[in-house]
């Protein structure tokens, strides 16, 4: 990889933090990518690493004159109540900025034309916001034209920018960071990265993940009941994962209770997948399967993009449900089949108690990198340091499951399922 | 009403309870129909009144020759191991009864010739299955020969059988019992009614319902949030109920935070449903509707029936959903449209604590009327106490809600919905 | 019984509600007390009732000039907010009641000199206090002196007061009703009866109860896994319950894991305890005891009253430890005994959905109760009845587990405890 | 720091993996300790690592003639049984190993006179398990003579022992590896680190932790809504924590309500305290303490140890509330304090579903390492990898909060409390 991690900034950081005694991250310190042994070996000269996170000393922005700006854009996804308490109240009593404005329904706030008329962002009005899932901002899908994002900042004295988004949001976002550069302007774009699907590049966890994961438990202990409690019962649950199996994944681990995950990383026969449910009906009468919403899409034909240009999805739950039923029809042998979406209920939850961890300390350091001038970038979690990301490298591609790695065998240990399904 | 409320015995009690020092209740005990004043006052001669239910001080069975057996029948319901647990339990501690039988796959396990062999149940074996969701006996839907049926259990040597389910099983457990009656054998068939709907007759609270209308509150709330996070948002829940809307009903009340609850009960115009809904966007933003699975079937066209009988419903929610987002968007009023459908993981899940102890009575009050020899009959509470119920009066109609009563006006109260959607 | 049931009004009912079409209760409806076949052959003359709750056609005070006012006293009860939230609700959308006050810290609000300022209540402002637990009114312990609260509420021009709390409380609210009736005014003071314990007399159920009945699942569950995790493990659970058993009752049925369960209303010795558990150690190797706080009180000595008024009691739980442990040591039996007692955890959580539907139709008949002119009344449950409990009744005495009823031998049935333990 | 992180094995590896597709990890495979940049800088020539964990290709037992034994030992941790049925499902089905042991009784089921039976483990036994809090296999305190345990290890032809348990556990696994040694048997004895406090070196997540977060949930809430009740309410929570404060630290940050969290780490006085609260009562009027059981000794006199060997501690819980009710009591504030001790419950809850997925891979990790013929090692995780450390290594020390670190930083920035309480 010769890849840039270098983050930019929007000028030199000249202001005191106002906490003398507090702990402090030297600028130039970093966290290595690769930390195995053999990558050690390998990179001895000068080894990758991501700029680490955290408060600096000496801050670029004066918060007695600063104004901040939040905005949540995409689908929902638990945490993000969290995240915006977080910022606000870390911009307040940490930093002492007084003015924070909460955009509304994603980029369209930040277009003068749509009339959505900015929150007033205080310790009080966010104090409980964390206890409810959903996002107090609302949200829209889609991009907007960033000179007039920019135009609007403008207008609003705005001097930091916080977008709250998927990989869309963050191209977004780095869009309006370029504008901003090429007019010379001193205005942060600090992104936390909200992907459910835990899809994003040079970050191990992203917040609302965690929550995913113990939520799917629920729809998939149905399916196990419902399965057992029929002869030759099979339960189908189909879970997020557009392209990347980790929710899939996660929740099948969590549960034990899976004979059988399908995941978009791997292309499955419909025999191979046909004989091994044979196989185990005829010895356990019952099979619970969970399936990522973006596997099998060679079987079930999506038509078009939804609002975040995102390609839609054939639903191969329902494929699956049906195409099981007519086999195992064909084959003589009375089955019931229950097929579970629990699709909304998922993202709108409130955060575990885990997630809001991880989202209060996500937002404190997406704070710290604002108020040190970084922009063009989005805040991390790598080897269990919290890292800038340049946006350009974090949005080139998917983090997906290494289906040659040891997580994808613990889940064929976990499951029973054969390697190859092909 | 002239109906017969009394319950038929298989012969007269002559052995003594075992518990010397126990509550018996008095067989003439009965508990009033209409406990309303105006209703004493027109029924002052001979009111109606259901037998109490409860242990009685002679029984007809011995209980060291008593062969029990259980079957569970139709779909899942929240409580079922609970109920199979507590009459397990107490046939074996209070009677001490030790022959009891699970039967697998619902009637399918009374049929010689499917060759489920039955679970011998014992307190070691239920010991903790209560805390799961589903039916450890499994369960199937549809009946079978009440002949094949009779020579089984004569076969079998089972002097009490205990069907656990809806009015198909019931009216199952009624044929069984007059062909028993037919040729003249003491068998007792003691129903416990199984109705995640609550649509039972004379019985004012059935198994599960509890906990379906509280797992309902998780996809309210997820629907709540997605359509408070975006602009227009309108959220629709489908919930169980094909011909009552009681869960619907419940859920929205415990929820407070539903908009529209559409049921079974009563029809509804498109036109008056939309003019409600555009008239709250422009005030609120935002909806929730809850639809029963059996409100608007007029509109959607299901057909045939499934195994156990019932008609087979048009899914009323994703019509809905698309008729509503059709009508916004001619209105040129941008909306958002998620729907819900839990389907399920509510009755899956295992019953709550309220569930618990009410499945534990109603299991009771069951193994009571068994001991004492009384047959074709269903267990259920009214005004609070435990009754015995011919099973062809509950079996004759479904309880439904009255909408022209208290409870639906509470509902009307609650979401703020026009009383006439027609 | 010569009991006085009727209820009291401080006027003629003049006003029509503004409800054209809605449903209405007649004034001379009423609920039966004793719904039993025997009972109503006793009582065939002239049956004891309670009057039926609801909305009546004719009102006594003018929505457009009336104001209202809340208060709720002594400790913390799941619902509370659930229940302010509906009366202000109803108040509001049903009856158009634009002034409503929140009275801040119980009792304490109505004092003048306490310089509480009352909480204006909007549906804005409440809209959305239904899933916190606590109340956001606070509250107080302890009286007040009643003419002091009358001249606040003539000072503010309130003519309804909704005086949420236990018998305390009730008084406290009676009290102030005479002092109204004394100087001839026209205000109304309804209760709503507040006891998690559900011991108010003629209401089968108060709000909370079912949730501290749910939450004490898992305390009961902890000290479950505890007892079994060690050889000879006990597992005891102090459980809310001054004088009435009814939640360690009912935790118990809900539980099926639960081997004693010591209840007020029964005297016990230590002997019999320590030989039931003893047997049953040899043979079970674990046992769980739930103790209800007010049990065994002839053992510890508490001293003193609480700012309610409330005895104080004596730690039972502890005691019972500390001699259990003891105990099994003379006897030269390893045990291992845990102690839980979840107290607070209880009280402050939010409602159940079954208790959220409870809490609005209890606020809702209270409402309508007001609107109607009565006054020196809370609103119950009697037979699946909203009705009208006179205070001076429902405060003479305590519901209490009737010990030889077919609860107490529910309970016997499922934790297999002697009957008799002294 | 030149200590040694190599792992001893009972010898060399010979049987080939029976998965000849399956993913391998290279024994020279290491995890850095240090992954920042300026410790990649330091460390150049030889950095210090830990083996990594995972499958290898050759192993040293034979599975056909093997026969493993599991252990649990010490107080309750949520997982225990997801580390049980783990273990057992990945020996039998991905190794073939169809002999497994369930020690009862902690290190008791290793001496012979105990007389406590293993049970057999199998598939079909341990399959439901991980649904339950507690341990299947029962546990005890205190250490066993070595020499007896080998001499039982030997007499079953036990040729793998998993010990599950804290530090003193492992120091007897370590005990027993080193009498193995002594002896020269070719037994391995591989620990899975059980510490619900998440104080144990080099591994940077222990099982539980995360469940023992979530669960502190409840009673924060409680504390929360019972302070925010009253005027001038305080509510105090004790978690776990003997010696270091992960507990209390994690589950403030996920409640984002407490606004003082005192720690083991950091010593306080009492007047410190004082002052802040009183500067927050005259602010907020309600205050949250959360403290870790092991904060504050000097205040409080514990005396002696426990049957672990750890020192008793004090109540510094109720020694606070005391003291701060005393303390506004002397300053004529009211106050009203409350004081929640959840101990039991927490450690007896079933493990979060982010804990069950870790259970799953430690346990299969630690599979194997057995097989592999590592011994006198524990499993754990570094820097997002799994790793083997040796037994004297991490129980040289506990791992503590860094209190000049981001981490309790974070805390202070979420809570509000000063820095400085001395």
């Amino acid at each position: 990889m010769t890849e840039d991690f270098s983050i930019e900034r929007v000028g030199q950081c000249t202001f005191n933090s106002r906490l003398d005694s507090g702990v402090f991250i030297n600028d130039n310190e970093g966290v290595l990518i690769d930390v195995t042994l053999s990558g050690f070996q390998k990179g001895q000269v000068k080894p990758n690493f991501l700029e680490k996170a955290g408060p600096r000393k000496k801050i670029f922005f004066n918060p007695e004159t600063s104004r901040a700006a939040l905005v949540t854009c995409g689908g929902l996804c638990p945490g993000l109540n969290d995240v915006i308490r977080a910022i606000v109240m870390v911009l307040w009593y940490r930093y002492g900025v007084r003015e924070v404005f909460g955009l509304r329904y994603g980029f369209e706030g930040l277009i003068t034309s749509c009339n959505h008329e900015p929150l007033v962002l205080t310790p009080e009005v966010v104090e409980d916001i964390h206890n409810d899932g959903g996002t107090i901002l609302g949200t829209s899908r889609g991009p907007q034209e960033p000179a007039l994002m920019v135009d609007f900042l403008l207008e609003k004295k705005i001097n930091m920018l916080f977008t709250i988004g998927g990989d869309g949001t963050q191209r977004g976002a780095l869009a309006i960071s370029r504008e901003i550069k090429k007019r010379g302007l001193a205005i942060s774009v600090i992104g936390i990265p909200k992907t459910i699907d835990n899809d994003i590049l040079f970050t191990e966890r992203t917040f609302g993940f965690e929550t995913a994961v113990a939520m799917s438990q629920i729809p998939i202990i149905g399916a196990h009941m419902e399965a057992k409690g029929v002869k030759n019962g099979i339960g189908i649950v189909k879970l997020m994962g557009r392209e990347s199996g980790f929710i899939a994944v996660y929740a099948t681990l969590a549960s034990s209770d899976v004979n059988l995950v399908l995941i978009p990383e791997i292309p499955f026969s419909l025999e191979d997948v046909f004989a091994y449910l044979k196989e185990r009906m005829s010895r356990k009468r019952h099979a619970v399967i969970v399936v990522a919403e973006g596997a099998g899409q060679e079987y079930v034909y999506g038509e078009g993009t939804n609002a975040s240009g995102n390609k839609k999805l054939g639903d191969i739950g329902l494929f699956l449900k049906k195409e099981i039923t007519e086999y195992f029809r064909n084959c003589n042998i009375q089955t019931t089949v229950r097929y579970i979406d629990p699709s909304y209920t998922i993202r709108s939850a409130p955060a575990t108690p885990g997630d809001s961890v991880f989202c209060f300390q996500l937002a404190e350091n997406a704070v710290h990198a604002a108020m040190s001038g970084r922009t063009g970038m989005v805040v991390g979690i790598w080897n269990g340091h919290f890292v800038h990301i340049p946006i350009q490298l974090c949005v080139k591609g998917r983090k997906r499951i290494d289906t040659s790695g040891l997580l994808w065998q613990s889940v064929l240990d976990n499951t029973g399922q054969p390697r190859k399904l092909t």
